[in-house]
């Protein structure tokens, strides 16, 4: 972001005209989907012209990608904190619990469904934009979980020859499936018996 | 499908019009996505007039769900098998690990590949039609991981107290996830490590 001191009015403006390209793209891309989402039906939406949105981004995709990290920042924000670690209490089961139930909470946060859905759905079709939405937004989120789960292993409460990046799929990616195909209720409680049900494994002990 | 055995050579035009219904569906749906998708599209492409279509199905969604169940099932006999269990030998890591490779292999399979993701990507947006397909499609094949667990419940292979149809997502889940989100690489190995990983859990034994 723009931190010119000397020009306090002009960043402020600046600042101004980018809330509302973002709220103009996520307000589009819910409307109307990705593939009609335009440069130009964002910049009339915002009302600035075009060529203020490519002096900061070359393309709708980077528009968008930026729009949703601002969005997650700011829930973050609101939410009282901003991640940049998971806890770690040493209780991994009570740790990956909190996280996954505040998950719940931001996937069922209808501000968030529909413009994640909208992307999401893209994504699928299209494997340029879901790499770099996944790049961009997910695969940061996930190695936090990695980060906690090698903290787990060296405090002995995670095999040592676990892979953490696959063994972070079995608590997240059942949470992720649900959402995106509508598989499956979204509970608190679902989370906590897949955090359960990963680290204690299904066969008898 | 009509039985008339006093007509066959109108039976048999019958079923020649529902394939190129069915590939006619298939294809423009992945030409030009599920909204843009129409019943005359269907009815031009299929070389049959759209009344021919509505004396069958209702809607395009029912065309295209009864395309992909057709398609599945002749995928099935094509692999010289139609499921309707899955494999018990005793030895439940290694039925569950059969099972996914061939899972693996047909989700990488381009002419499978195409349409599944564009009825995919409308279902993340559209929860009517995702529950739809959810409850004709994929439903019915968890519900053989469902039996396959009770299986291994009853033969105490698995803990009495798990739910079958939560414990199957921690090996289904991530591979759906990998495939939908393109969040890492599809392989046999994966899948192996996926079911270890559930079966034993992730703790120290």
């Amino acid at each position: 972001m723009a931190q010119n001191q000397s020009a306090p009015d002009a960043t402020r403006r600046s600042e101004r005209s980018r809330r509302a390209i973002y709220d103009a793209a996520l307000a589009l891309v819910v409307e109307v989907g990705y593939p009609r989402t335009t440069i130009e039906g964002i910049a009339s939406r915002a009302g600035v012209g075009k060529q203020t949105i490519y002096r900061w981004w070359s393309s709708k995709a980077d528009v968008l990608l930026e729009a949703f990290l601002d969005m997650a920042e700011r829930a973050a924000e609101d939410a009282g904190h901003v991640a940049h670690a998971l806890p770690d209490t040493g209780d991994l089961a009570a740790d990956l619990k909190l996280v996954l139930r505040a998950t719940v909470d931001e996937l069922r946060d209808p501000s968030f469904e529909a413009p994640s859905r909208a992307l999401a759905a893209e994504g699928v079709v299209d494997e340029e934009l879901g790499r770099r939405f996944v790049a961009r937004l997910l695969e940061p989120q996930l190695q936090l979980y990695v980060d906690r789960l090698r903290a787990a292993q060296a405090a002995g409460h995670v095999r040592p020859d676990v892979d953490p990046r696959i063994a972070l799929e079995l608590f997240v990616s059942p949470l992720a499936q649900r959402w995106l195909q509508h598989t499956g209720p979204i509970t608190h409680d679902y989370t906590d018996t897949l955090v359960d049900y990963a680290l204690n494994g299904l066969a008898p002990r």
